[in-house]
């Protein structure tokens, strides 16, 4: 039934949701269906492999899997299903996340992480929306939608940034 | 019509296709029909905006972009589309493909580019399957034999490795 | 007409006027004539294209393109002009800017892009007034006050901070 | 007299020339006078200074430096002449030329230097081929017909690369 | 009983095996019992946890974990287990085992890896038998063995060196 | 006499207290006793020495090095026990802790340091615990307890997790 | 004459004054004679090589230079003359120093920059005065003592510390 | 006696010898009396302070330490001397050597290290010159010789450089 989640987030730690809840605003934007949970790949790995490992009977169709420095929760979800997974490399600890972002992106052969930018969970959203939309006709339009309208706004915001900087009459001299 | 490529696979010089290839061979492998194309950000702008704007109704439902150093190329085509745009960051020029994997997973808000490890074609290749699988049976039930295969061959090598380095008789002695 | 804008600046997004308004600065000090605009690589490909297509022939000598992260907006534009192009990587995100200064400087052979410091916008704009100077001899004329002014100011500085610093009378004892 | 070169390129060290040679390729393909030069910034200190402050007066109007390590030679002869200068980074020594990278395009307000990616000469000629462009109405015909040249190569290469790659009828079994 | 293993050593990729030897032959030098064996914490993640999860009971004293890209393989096992986990970040792929450190060394809170040097096989080894030396007296005089016979073959080296390039009578020339 | 300090906490410089107080808590959580004391590799050579040298007949079994930038104190310490030294690269300066990480992981061959996170003085603690759990069966239960508790913990904020943020009724329409 | 400066302090910006002030401090502390100037490499390059060159015959004997970002003043300076140049790169910009490092440390063959820590200039006075002691005694008695006084001071701290943070009494129970 | 060595050459392994006889050409070309040794941070820890602490009354008076990875030979010999010590960060292991630079340059206050480019061997020999050059005007001729030599021999290349790169007269066609 469709009204199910068909999107499971899943956070490595309760300090990444302040992050975390971007991707949430932006599926509830789309209307897609969600649900979010905690799994800690290294201190719930039991949990962790049997999410990944029911979520598909269970009706999701992409994962979201959050998590910083040795960042390894996107990589244990994805060995334990054929869904996507997509991994969002979360800043925490020293390094700017760029720990977190090796840890997920650099996977080995056979169990890919469809990365996104370091804390880009609006863009894990998008990017589930833009999975989805292969398979959902009406998630597919609100993507459209909600790409015409950025664009329409950015129109606006440029028109009053060129009123607001360009040279004026009483300035044209060279 | 099933038969028709569902998988494009664009590349921004031919310098790529090496790398490109083992993408090529993994769909093959799980029986993914799929294009190959050339398309340079930079030196083909148009080319790459039209072939990303008409491939959804074109029957494609994943791209898959590699290109090297500042590599715009994934971006671009997502710039032109809502289909799940998939970014190999080549290894090319001085910086070990770091330069192409910033390029390529650091993307703005509202474009998502799913990224794979530098040089990861076949991730990304299994990246577009698990993808289709959410709509297609035929390629889910083909990942799930290529998982089990995996598996199998890799508790075969374990078991040799295990009679190769581990402590015989003679040896046991502390 | 030479009291219409020569320099045409574009940034990726509206976050990073902050660092744009410091080109804008130097180039009303230097008396070149500008216009700005806010044209995003990735959500409005195709003004982002028809302004550089459009550029030279509306008068415009040199461009200067703002964005941060996966920052394709001056490779964008590079790729649809003859101009010459001023890219400045913005910080944004959390890599510092490198992810910008990778993005903007590593371009393919062809389409190149003059690349600035990350967020140096000053220096932007003086290095558009460079590359005007060699047609505009007023402009050059600018640019040596400009530099003249600087040295000037700078040996002021300094005789202050010697007289601050420097070991006086009472101390000269080793 | 247009005979004479306009654009001088200088390199810190002997072993830079097999990268320089990409420039003067170029150069020469666009019909651009130019000439080459050695003058490192720390073993020819005065050399280097005498050169960037003369060039202008003997007609050139572009500096192209190509420098490695701590490569202070663009930034060096920026110091002496309000000509636009370029910068080409040289790998050299166990950094990538990432070091050359840093000294070359992190100038201080007011003494900018136009980057090129790691050991981008040719992109170096390039752009101040684009420079020249806003002056030289001839350079500008060379390089767009330069930029249409590669579109149609590799159009060319494109449709190769898609009969040798794409899916052929008997393999579009899914 | 003793001559049982003590130390388990786990590789994630049959490609690790050339410098997990190193790690297995200074456990023979060092006398310490030991097995070896192949488990990918994406491939064959059940056989991860279950090797991690029984290694105490069967007499493991201390896990070596080596794995290459994002090395997860460590983290994997110290999830399952309460034993010391000791990880070697293997270099492999293009980011010179940088990946590889981060994903092993920046563990979250609680569940820590003991991480020796990129491709640092040997070292695991002797850490290990560090770790072992404060329950097993016989590894302890081995260790010690160990150290002064490195002492006394630097020693020779040494003096070697002194005669081969410090100067001699005739060059005392100031 | 069990009593007796068995884990040696070392730091570089007060500075570092802050950090290294988390690993204080830890091991009074866990009931291991401990000591701290100061010692810098570089402005006291002497006791650092001393100070390892003595550790094993005074009763540690293990010792925990903090230190920052160039981050000697582990290696010096390793250099004169063949206990087993724990690293904590301590973030200081201005390169976020990877001077003192570099520094302290990548030690020659025969000298190795378990290094940890960066700031990870928490994992320092439980690593000193897991490695002392092999020969104290009453640290191993402590360290059992944690490990479940920290798992329950995880549990029931997963749970709170899940109602706050997981679609609700009124919101599942797609 | 004794009584005259022998450091000489040079500094590229204004904004470097901060971070010179801790050399200025310790050369005070040590007795040691010094000048401070400001030259920039790239906005006073007439200034900078004229104080290079002019130094030693005015009986400068050590040269500190401090600059952040491209920072050439190091260099520039040693291209000039062939008195020991020490280097102080300045944390400015988005780098965190890095490139200042880079541009400071990484000196061509035969001019060599004696560089110190990002912002390390309490080390660069430090150096200076040891490289003076091998021809002034009485600077090397300070140096002496302020390194006993260092040691002293850190015992005390030491104990302090022991005395707070180790375990008590009441607190030894396993 | 001025016959007797007046610097001391320490590297940390025999592997970084083939980098160490750079140094030896240099010092043997500019005359100065030199000895080497190889003494280990970790492995030969007393020999190392020992060196040091005997290194002035010896009559040596400048020390130069060349090590890799977690390269702390040259603070350890700072550790336990005034004398002015250079570090050469030698490229090792798979870092590029960067570790080695962090572990060299990045010293706590009070310790500096006059740290020179990765694998700079030749450069700490004409640092080591310069250092010697306050007092020992034989050095200072040498050296003054040896940089007016390479301006003449960089000249001499400049101007073949010039004859064979530059535009010659056919090529005058713009």
């Amino acid at each position: 039934m469709q009204d199910n989640p068909i999107v499971g987030i899943v956070m490595g730690s309760e300090n990444d949701s302040p992050i975390v809840e971007k991707a949430v605003s932006v599926l509830k934007e789309l209307g897609v269906p969600f649900e979010v949970t905690l799994s800690s790949a290294h201190r719930m790995p039991e949990k962790t492999a049997s999410y990944a490992k029911s979520a598909r009977q269970r009706g999701i169709e992409v994962i979201i899997a959050a998590a910083g420095m040795a960042a390894h929760l996107a990589g244990a979800i994805a060995a334990n299903t054929t869904l996507p997974v997509i991994g969002i490399p979360i800043k925490s600890g020293e390094l700017n996340g760029l720990d977190a972002l090796y840890s997920t992106v650099q996977m080995p052969t056979g169990v890919p992480v469809a990365t996104v930018a370091i804390n880009g969970a609006a863009n894990a959203a998008y990017l589930a929306a833009s999975i989805l939309s292969i398979k959902h006709p009406e998630i597919l339009d609100k993507l459209k939608d909600y790409r015409e309208n950025t664009r329409k706004s950015l129109v606006e915001k440029s028109n009053i940034l060129y009123r607001r900087f360009s040279i004026r009459e009483g300035e044209k001299k060279l």
